[in-house]
């Protein structure tokens, strides 16, 4: 054995960013929770309450008994079951698209959307809040990319003017992930056709939650199956399973499936988590229900904690944001929390894109009225 | 609307490199299969047949019941669950690793190991049939990469001592995806510990097939648990469900759940498939005799193709290469075969890394004697 070489040396050096991080504040701890677990959660994305909805573990445990655990392959080679052509159509018929193509994770979906534009685009206009799969999807795409000012359509105008020659997919979330703003999806729609240009929308945390029978946000803005624009979204938030979605013209389908890295190179997934998030859009698209107290929460909360002198903003969909003083502050109010049986996001720089540190609590539409109303009765005690 | 801009522009672009693709005979098709499927299956991954396991079926069905459908959220935020921890000190034991850190996907793994690697290390040397993962890991990181020709050790060394200052990472798969042979994993790590480099192993295709109680390629090169070796696999092959890890010492490890991209900002593998998947390592681990119908039939489909007058090499561990003759020939005899109840694997350039068309057979302890005969008999009576 050597001495002194990468055998051992990497892992020092490993241990020294690992200080740098603690001294920062940065290191991450996992928290295995277990089944029976009687947190009251407003920290997930489970904001329909649909991941343990009887249809869908029931449509779920069907399909795992037909089929088995896994895909046992890719999409072209063994891994799609008529389970997988169902969702599909599902979804697009749902989502108002010509067509759709699941892909085993959102990210995954993201990667193939961005990269995939490349063929026939040259510029990429990103938002400066972008999820790190959408700024991950144009790295790999190695595409010249633009940064745009966050939800400032005028800005991505004067980026899109100062590239006369250019061919541009403008590309933004939503509702943002981590803020839970809406992005101004019809006037960055006039920007782009105007212009020539697509439009990309990750809309991971709009669909179910916002538009017509929760077809999300791009359907609430009327944009839905308009030929120059492309939508992305994952099956893991309100719709309780895992997976992600390209939904486009058909035309962009065919690419992905044909040039997709992350399409043809990775397994399926699994039958049982397709059938049940098939299942789970079946409930969504007819859950108003569900979406009234997703807005009655949502407004009930910002009035709440407005009330008792914090800053938040109303949310778009299901996610809040709640300033916090600082980033210890924040950290010990989370920690607070979850000692007295509340589950909470907490944000710190360089998580958050714009340097402050705050809450990040999630609606979900799951937890009864008494766990709700307990729940902000804590995060308002423990505040500090 | 805007006629001519990117509205529809973009589509005659699409169709027109559709068309490219087509007459190079490159369009790929989505055959979806039923859950009561007749076909002999010599095209999945399912090498161990555990897919449809009952230990591995009843202990997703018994999660789902317990956790619901979707993991609900990011590892770090609710996704962990004790059946994830579980698994990840199943694994580690299982591979001989101090640590292992569970992904949705082993793509999503691949990436966050080569990525994370960039932390320690200024240069990658990366084999030149690395899967598509691996390649991208490589771009996503934007460092510099070397590719060095299949399975040469020589080449790999003469790289290194090409670039005397760098900290290198030598990339490779274990056993190849396509061809399915084996890399020369102690002589590749005689020349990486030798010259202060680190050795990254995609295990995806050897785990459950090779090693003591099926733990790997690396393990059974006695490579398990080196302090300068990092581990990725699938959970989505010879373990019949999806998902991915990366199991490396426990610095590494902390590494990726405090910077790793595809670990934080994706929602985690839900908790049913992380429970199958725990349940086939029990399985896998125990099933000497699954891994020995592999072999038998190994030779025996090697012996049975060459007296038939086909070349193919000895496999190292589930995958088979069968030369056709030509892009066309390969097409016509897949397609045959599945005329007649047997799936296999068909491989054109550009997805052959050397340029010829073959076939790829995979072997599946699942598939019954019967089955297996008579799929070879077809296979050889549908030859060009
Ligand atoms: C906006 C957004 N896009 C994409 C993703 C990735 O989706 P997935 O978790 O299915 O990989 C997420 C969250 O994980 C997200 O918040
Ligand atoms: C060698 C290799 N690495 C990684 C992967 C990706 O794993 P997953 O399908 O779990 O994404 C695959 C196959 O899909 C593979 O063959």
């Amino acid at each position: 054995m050597i001495v002194g070489g990468a055998l051992t040396g990497w892992l020092d050096a490993l241990e020294r960013l690992a200080g740098s991080r603690a001294k920062a504040g940065l290191t991450r701890q996992l928290r295995p929770r277990p089944a029976d677990d009687f947190v009251v959660d407003l920290a997930g994305n489970d904001y329909l309450g649909l991941s343990a909805h009887p249809a869908v573990v029931g449509a779920s445990a069907e399909a795992l008994r037909a089929y088995g655990l896994g895909a046992t392959g890719s999409r072209l080679v063994r891994g799609s079951t008529e389970a997988h052509a169902a969702l599909e159509s599902d979804l697009a018929a749902w989502l108002g698209a010509p067509a759709a193509l699941v892909f085993s994770s959102g990210y995954l979906a993201n990667l193939a959307a961005v990269r995939g534009l490349s063929a026939v685009a040259d510029l990429v206009v990103s938002d400066a809040y972008n999820h790190a799969s959408l700024i991950d999807g144009c790295k790999i795409s190695g595409q010249r990319t633009v940064v745009a000012p966050h939800n400032d359509p005028a800005a991505v105008a004067a980026i899109l003017d100062a590239h006369p020659g250019a061919t541009a997919v403008v590309v933004t979330e939503s509702v943002f992930s981590v803020d839970g703003d809406l992005a101004p999806l019809p006037a960055l729609h006039e920007v782009t056709s105007a212009r020539g240009a697509l439009l990309l929308v990750d809309d991971a945390h709009a669909v179910g939650i916002l538009g017509p029978r929760g077809a999300g946000a791009v359907a609430a803005a009327g944009l839905a199956g308009h030929p120059d624009v492309i939508v992305t979204a994952t099956l893991s938030k309100s719709l309780g399973g895992a997976g992600g979605v390209v939904s486009a013209p058909r035309q962009f389908i065919d690419h992905l499936v044909d040039t997709g890295r992350t399409f043809i190179y990775d397994t399926a997934l699994p039958p049982a988590v397709v059938a049940g998030v098939a299942a789970a859009i079946r409930v969504a698209a007819a859950a108003d229900d569900r979406r009234d107290v997703l807005l009655t929460r949502g407004v009930h909360t910002v009035a709440r904690l407005t009330a008792a002198g914090f800053e938040v903003a109303p949310p778009a969909a299901g996610v809040l944001s709640v300033l916090a003083p600082g980033p210890e502050a924040a950290v010990a109010w989370a920690a607070d929390c979850r000692d007295r049986g509340v589950a909470v996001g907490c944000f710190r720089p360089p998580s958050t894109p714009d340097g402050t540190s705050r809450l990040r609590l999630t609606l979900n539409a799951g937890v009864s009225d008494e766990d709700f109303t307990r729940a902000l009765d804590v995060i308002v005690e423990c505040a500090p």
